[in-house]
């Protein structure tokens, strides 16, 4: 009863894949990590278990697949609302480095407030604080090439002599980034576009006088 | 057999409360909060189950005030060495705010690397995540009222005019508070004394350049 790779067999697998990453992350948000098995996640995508083996070795491997793929469907829609023909990998480059680093903060501020985005994302972030192996694959895939977009963005900004010279970039933006993950993990405060806002100015410009 | 209250009770009482602070530390890093229970730190501290009902309502009440005095020791041991006759509750005003916020930001890297702190603060800011009774207990409890030192010391400044009277000290303290807890958290990069003195650096002169 083997079947025969049909013409569709593209679309299927593309199909099947989506149900997977959908299942991954709904259940991840509602049982939590620990809780999460290859078993359940394929019972609800509605594929066999063998299905999901074929292509990763691990469910962390499932669930870090599920989150690229997530943050590109953001980075899509992003790109299509600012009417880009291509989805933007890099941050803008107008020339005005505050302005496209609000723009950016911004986007992230909504994403991070997402409720499709908050609970699968809240339930790896809390495995990654005490599961080291999983936390750093997690920064390594995609923590850290979303922050390397700061850096570019950044080295660019230094050459034209708007950041001064001894500043390290990779340093620099964790003044943005990390309150916003502070807020996001802990709770410490609201996520709002003011606030993004405000954490770009202190950043760009100093909290002394000048 | 009712025991009659002996003159040294308040001592033991006080052994107790230590023991049960020390066993919840010790569990709740090594098996995580969701699996920690009251039976098993009663166990571990020596202590009837009962003991620790009478003193706390629940496990997170248990945790929160051995956090509470594990922070409170710390402190205590850090006015120690820095020959200070009582316990300093604020952050020092020597007239350099740079260096004071330095000064104060290197003894946090040490609390966060310290093996003693890391596991159980991990179970319990991991649970924080996902939890958000827990995560919001934890904040208004332990970690609002360390960042009101920085507000206090920040507006001293402010009120000198060594920093811009147009910023929010509450705002400002999370440009080094909020990429220390991500590094911490996330592991995001090396947590050293360089880190944190770069921080202060560009948090109070920004990286634009002067």
């Amino acid at each position: 009863m083997a079947q025969k790779t049909a013409p569709d067999s593209t679309r299927r697998s593309e199909r099947s894949r989506r149900a997977i990453y959908d299942a991954a992350l709904a259940l991840v948000g509602e049982v939590g990590y620990g809780k999460m098995t290859i078993e359940a996640i394929a019972a609800r995508a509605g594929v066999g278990k063998q299905t999901i083996y074929r292509w990763w070795p691990s469910k962390s491997a499932v669930l870090l697949d599920a989150f690229l793929d997530l943050a590109e469907q953001a980075n899509a829609q992003l790109s299509e609302e600012a009417g880009l023909a291509e989805p933007a990998t890099d941050i803008p480059d107008t020339g005005d480095l505050e302005a496209d680093l609000k723009y950016v903060l911004r986007a992230t501020v909504d994403e991070m407030t997402d409720p499709k985005f908050d609970a699968p994302a809240r339930a790896l972030a809390a495995e990654g604080v005490v599961n080291q192996e999983l936390g750093t694959e997690f920064v390594e895939r995609l923590l850290e090439p979303q922050l390397q977009h700061y850096v570019k963005r950044l080295r660019r900004s230094q050459d034209r002599g708007e950041i001064a010279a001894h500043v390290d970039p990779r340093i620099a933006l964790e003044l943005w980034t990390g309150p916003l993950a502070q807020r996001w993990m802990q709770r410490t405060g609201p996520l709002t576009h003011a606030y993004a806002d405000t954490l770009v100015e202190y950043a760009l410009y100093g909290i002394a006088p000048r």
